[in-house]
């Protein structure tokens, strides 16, 4: 067996892709063997992991921002011994295998995070990086730096081209995020050809102006350059490291090389077969020989962990409490004790009784439930004063405290968004965020991302509707509840009063397999009497806030500040009628049957939803027999007292509406 | 009568922005405080428009990107003539006034653009330089430069900060829109406070690497410098221009100035005495003394318009069509043999009947409609062969052919889409823009605002569903199709096959009162027979397209690649059933109700909705008693003939499910 060089290691890696592309008729190979060299680098001489256990706490994180070279990552996870077979790879993009078109956390071992949408890979990274950065704040004691990992970023020209790349960038300079090292694809080349027609930022000096350390020139087919770059990186003490690799997207392939036609198509049979000639490639398809696996596994990855195992154990010894509250953060459970402390500032919410806005309830429910956690990190898009997420405990994460724990996002509600997702799947936090509700539009896709990823975030949109007042229709949102209700896997909470908004951020909390929307008014809203068992199924999403006497000949449905407005038309409309508030439809959908139909029955068909949103939504509940009182225009500035009648949310309304059914 | 000084002048703005935020009690007088002196310099030295003729074509653009200041640019209009009156700034803020909370271009006469959400009014300006800029190559002749403006964008931090901002900075650095300036209110205060924890980058550096011409350290406070800034400014030939001003937030206010105080709510009655006090400024709220209206109104503003008159007509008698072509370019008006042409070209397609992808088709509408309309201006971002947005005459707008049209927005979804809203603002211009329909959700808070604004604008939304196959559920749309159909004012075309393609495409350009979102398949979908009637119905945005004998018994209601699916389970179900095309819900639901009763009768409640997307929506046409064959989890990676079985999009299934019925 003769010792592959640099090069054929890395070109395991690019036939890989090329012919995975090839059989799955579909994918991207220009990536793969663009950063191949670079990758093999990385991988082999630098990155700390253990494919034996992709969950060790302290490995580095690698992330592929330009995810749709995922060929790249999955050729590096089975040379380097992932639990990732050829089999697997011969399975790329078909239904159900571990290499999906993109890569996905939810499918793939050593996959740290879902990557595609561009750009939001980079700021994931920075919210890893983040993660790393507040852990060994808290953690790491003299002599026990029991946290110190890296998070290494692969992008691409699109990255940067996307605004999100500027935001978290912005970001990672301000906090100085030292142990995050960048790779940039410098190919010239994105879909629609070469990038002078779009794309002449002086990347560096962008860069250097977010105060990133910048490498700037590397040849990225050039091992001792990429490592000079790498070593250059690890002596940053101070700030972030982008390293400038000047690539060849397609590398190897004599007439694709240099070309967009090499980016999102398979090379084709010739041209494949000219690529193996031209770089010396004898093998078959899928068939690695000995030698290159040798080559690439000749380094004990396990090492790292072991030698980080002894000295956890060390630490442990030391510092035996600090030990276990880090192994709780880093598995995601809760304390013991906050089940029942949250459950008894709920029953406190409802004996209180006060008539205050959901936001300044939403406070006080982080002052309750955040210091009772730790791992609740999270801030607003510059709207502190009117989200109102800053609590006593607030501290920034810009410093070294080691409570660190409030995020200074800045006007930069995506990035946000984005690095919250980075910060839940690094692990040991639970990550919130907020804006007002309408610019919940700039980060929508991050959330989406949350949903996909079944990552624990928290999305706190205040200001819900016209009743934010005078800001007037771009700040008012009509059509985003129902938007945000749609994307899958995404829970939304539209509280009436203290007590929903108290269980709004619990269920949130205790939620571990997705995220939730949290929406909250700017204005007061009336406490709600309720017995112990409604207070409890506040917790099904939907329930019988006021009954009628006997089965209801009309129900009214309403969310947040429009229950209020419910309970009164249904005082003037009489013992007929019940109220349900639905707090959260997604929730409340997930009820079994009979839970459903004991709240709203089929046989009861005047039904009347209330929302001060779009009103199609609700026909889900109202079918074409009901009525629903909202709001299918944009709004208007002016004072909420005087938006609401002019929509049509009143009392006289609303029982004009219930008595023409 | 004395002269006032300049500081006089720009207090008239201060005392009109703190006294109007004190009445409405609610505002922002902190920037209009911060940026009068600015402000003043510019329109009463610079600022090229005529009160009297807000709609004058070459008048130069003035932008509020800091939209929140509202105030500034009320009071500028109604200082320097325009048909704001003193009784209007008294009613800021209320209903139906003409002073919304923000700029609003459809309350009132000078306001360019509808700002607020941050960094879209650059965006904006960036459009409205790029329609200089393409308006001037096209039209002006050899000593005849009527189109020559520029476009002048005030800007705070948070638009900085917004990653719309590096997105659009970048294309206008690209493009070398040298008539734009914007004057960036460099302030180091934010809602959250001072920058310094949130806001680091090095600004003129950044705007550097973009390749912009920067001026640095001017003083905000100082009109000689902000004179030199501007003469700077105009000498750019080749690059737009960054002024950066160092201002003081709430400038004047003894306690609240250079605080976040004075951001957001009005100073106070206590604080604004001292800062009458403190700033000289004797006169009452509201009360603005002859002298200073005199130095408003120094400058006579009409004459740049009636000296352009004097141009226009000299150009008018050398080139009469250029001329005639300009006004009806301008005008909004479609060319007056267009209806017909599109007519025929959808008869041709009808008569063609191809299996073609509607992205095809799309193309297909575009090649023949991109001829008739020079108006037609757009592009992909970097997704040019696959959104199909290419056509023959495509030529990049980056250089200086007259026919310029394509605009290759490299990876900036959202950019191009608030860069679009400003072309169309602009006057002379229908954008488009497209993306892969899940990437929609980068660009929605702009989509919004083509709506918010009613802007002409044309959204194209490829890929738009599972049918995209193995790139996975990072680019699969599920919930994309309902949330933007919930957009007031937004019109959503889902096409099943060529015809209706085209028919979108004409319908969205001859509506000139607001945007419309073209959705098309990657995959073939087969061509549907319609005779003439139902060619024609296409244009009610629902129509019948294949009936029942006699009343239906079930109707199934499909869109885009469901209705081929529909046609061949209705071939199984039996002549009972009816199906029903929907390739617009927002234009169906705005017909008659004999109409809407006609294509789906109340009678008939045996109703089953197809579409791969989320369901819910359809409970709007299907009710409680129908059903939905959609997807309510997110998509998978593998070949679309094996997603489409796998969620249920089988003959089988939906004849099955009609059935259960």
């Amino acid at each position: 067996m003769t010792t592959p060089t640099r090069r054929e290691l890395a070109n395991a890696i690019r036939f890989l892709a090329i012919d995975a592309v090839q059989a799955a008729n579909s994918g991207h190979p220009g990536m793969p063997m663009g950063m191949a060299d670079i990758a093999e680098v990385l991988w082999n001489d630098y990155l700390r992991c253990n494919p034996a256990n992709p969950g060790w706490a302290d490995r580095d994180r690698f992330i592929l921002s330009n995810g749709h070279g995922s060929m790249l990552q999955y050729a590096l996870l089975h040379l380097s011994g992932y639990d990732l077979s050829i089999d697997d790879l011969k399975q790329f993009r078909q239904l159900e295998s571990k290499t999906p078109g993109h890569p996905e956390n939810f499918m793939t071992p050593g996959v740290e995070t879902t990557t595609g949408p561009l750009g939001q890979g980079l700021a994931n990274a920075v919210g890893f990086a983040l993660a790393e950065k507040l852990l060994a704040q808290r953690f790491n004691r003299d002599g026990h730096d029991i946290v110190d990992h890296r998070t290494w970023v692969f992008l691409g020209d699109g990255c940067l081209m996307e605004g999100i790349s500027h935001e978290v960038a912005s970001l990672a300079g301000t906090w100085g995020l030292h142990k995050l090292v960048a790779f940039w694809d410098d190919n010239h080349i994105s879909i629609d050809g070469n990038t002078d027609g779009w794309f002449t930022d002086d990347t560096p000096k962008r860069f250097e102006a977010y105060g990133w350390n910048v490498v700037r020139g590397v040849d990225g087919h050039d091992a001792v350059e990429i490592k000079t770059a790498i070593e250059t990186a690890l002596k940053s003490t101070d700030k972030p490291t982008l390293i400038c690799c000047r690539t060849t997207i397609g590398f190897g392939s004599p007439n694709k090389a240099g070309k967009e036609s090499s980016h999102g198509a398979p090379l084709g049979k010739d041209e494949i077969a000219l690529t193996r000639e031209a770089l010396g490639w004898a093998h078959d398809a899928f068939a690695i020989p000995d030698d290159i696996y040798a080559g690439w596994r000749a380094r004990d990855r396990a090492v790292a962990e072991a030698e980080w195992n002894t000295r956890f154990a060390a630490y442990k010894a030391a510092y035996p409490d600090a030990a276990a509250e880090f192994e709780r953060r880093l598995s995601g459970a809760l304390p013991a004790t906050f089940a029942a402390d949250a459950q008894a500032f709920v029953d406190k919410v409802q004996a209180e009784g006060a008539t205050i806005a959901s936001r300044k309830a939403s406070q006080n429910a982080i002052e309750a439930y955040a210091p009772l956690l730790p791992e609740l990190v999270g801030g607003s898009a510059d709207l502190a004063h009117s989200n109102l997420t800053l609590w006593k405990g607030s501290k920034s994460v810009a410093g070294k405290d080691p409570d660190a724990n409030y995020i200074y996002s800045g006007v930069r509600e995506f990035g946000m968004t984005a690095i919250g997702n980075g910060l839940a799947l690094h692990g040991g936090f639970i990550p919130y965020d907020a804006t007002f509700l309408v610019f919940s539009d700039y980060a929508r896709n991050a959330v989406r991302m949350s949903a996909l990823m079944d990552v624990r975030a928290i999305h706190v949109y205040t200001h819900d509707s016209i009743g934010l007042g005078e800001d007037g229709p771009t700040h008012q949102p009509i059509e985003h509840l129902a938007s945000l209700r749609y994307i899958p896997n995404n829970d939304v909470w539209r509280p009436c009063d203290a007590v929903e908004s108290a269980v709004a951020w619990k269920f949130a909390i205790e939620r571990a397999d997705g995220p939730s929307c949290l929406i909250f008014s700017r204005q007061n809203l009336p406490h709600q009497s309720r017995d112990a068992q409604q207070v409890a199924n506040i917790n099904r999403g939907g329930y019988v806030l006021k009954d009628s006497a006997g089965a209801p000949e009309v129900i009214l449905i309403a969310t947040g500040s429009e229950v209020g407005l419910a309970m009164q038309a249904a005082a003037q409309l009489g013992d007929a009628v019940r109220v349900v508030s639905m707090p959260c439809s997604d929730v409340f959908d997930r009820q079994d049957a009979a839970y459903r139909e004991a709240v709203l029955p089929k046989a009861c068909r005047k039904r009347v939803a209330i929302e001060a949103g779009v009103s199609d939504f609700w026909r889900k509940y109202v079918g074409l027999d009901g009525a629903v009182v909202g709001i299918d225009s944009f709004g208007a500035s002016a004072p909420a007292d005087k938006l609401f009648p002019h929509f049509g949310f009143t009392v006289e309304n609303v029982v004009a509406v219930a008595k023409a059914l």
